[in-house]
């Protein structure tokens, strides 16, 4: 029994607003289903029914949180779906492709609205520290602001609370995510607008199963 | 200066529903304005707007937590009722009386539903440990479960959450604040239903300011 069999593989897609998580995550499970691997296609914030409800609470923008308090709402959704959804699943040994995880929370909590101060950073690596489960790889997808915006235009939905922010906000967004795949260059791989060349790494990837 | 213009003075009220704790509150706020204090009373979960979106979720009951996922959205509701309300009170050198707190977490998340878990109680420590804030004085006022299931009984309102819960929960919650109790014998006066006790005690401890 491989390693992937015994605990499931879990994989996340990190990344801005319109640069194509969800896409790409639906491609990749796409092709791995048809090559028989069960697949769990799940999303951040959000993904189990009580997540859904804190997910509607802080997207919506209605309710004003203080910082760290949106930080908490962030992990409270991400405990329930990891201890209901996640871990449930990845037991199974399948294998979960998740939009957003804990990096989106570094990335717009900490380096968005936190700016990289050090002491929202690690209140939030406190949290992250105590989730059962942390992801196996993370890609993280860039393409150019001009491009995702674009992309967003074209959405029927209104903008969401982040959407609405500065464009300062969004370059401190797009710095933190580069600054975590500095720091963890084993688990994040960096794909610049070429799908071709993720779609050949990944096939590299589940050739290891 | 003394301390408490300096600091203001930060007072908790907890123990099991129906115990007294908001009329108590109430009495003790009145007493302290007619004596020319300024006193902020407040309540939680809830306390401020975020806070209040938090505890419709939490106490309605319709939507089901994990319990680290329900210990995280107490905690998010009570940050953003530190940073926004009791704080900035504290600030002001008001007295700040708040109906439960953490160690409302402590018996009701911790021994209620954790049945005393190490790791569960261990959880709660930690995001205790980064409040901002943290109460001078308790009062834990407490009677026999048969009176307070009386006064809930003539309450015009539904059931909530916990009053739905089994009769061992409940025990559990109790042994949990008499835990706490044990634990830290400065800072929490258990009250038996001795309310001319509570104000003579009351009256002693503000001779102090």
């Amino acid at each position: 029994m491989n390693e992937y069999v015994k605990r499931g593989l879990f994989i996340t897609f990190e990344g801005t607003d319109g640069v194509g998580k969800s896409t790409q995550a639906d491609l990749l499970a796409e092709a791995l289903r048809t090559r028989g691997y069960q697949v769990c296609l799940t999303r951040e914030p959000g993904g189990s029914a009580a997540a859904e409800a804190l997910r509607h609470l802080l997207l919506l923008g209605e309710v004003s949180f203080s910082l760290r308090s949106e930080i908490l709402v962030h992990f409270a959704a991400r405990f329930d779906h990891v201890e209901r959804v996640i871990s449930p699943a990845l037991q199974e040994g399948q294998i979960v492709l998740c939009t957003r995880f804990s990096d989106s929370t570094i990335a717009y909590q900490g380096y968005g609205w936190g700016k990289g101060d050090q002491k929202i950073l690690s209140f939030i690596d406190t949290l992250n520290k105590h989730l059962e489960r942390q992801p196996d790889k993370t890609f993280l997808l860039k393409t150019s602001r001009q491009i995702a915006k674009q992309r967003l235009a074209t959405r029927s939905i209104e903008q969401d609370y982040y959407e609405c922010a500065e464009e300062a906000f969004h370059k401190r967004v797009i710095a933190g995510f580069e600054e975590i795949a500095l720091q963890q260059t084993e688990r994040v791989a960096v794909l610049r607008q070429q799908i071709a060349r993720f779609m050949k790494y990944m096939i590299k990837f589940f050739k290891k199963f």
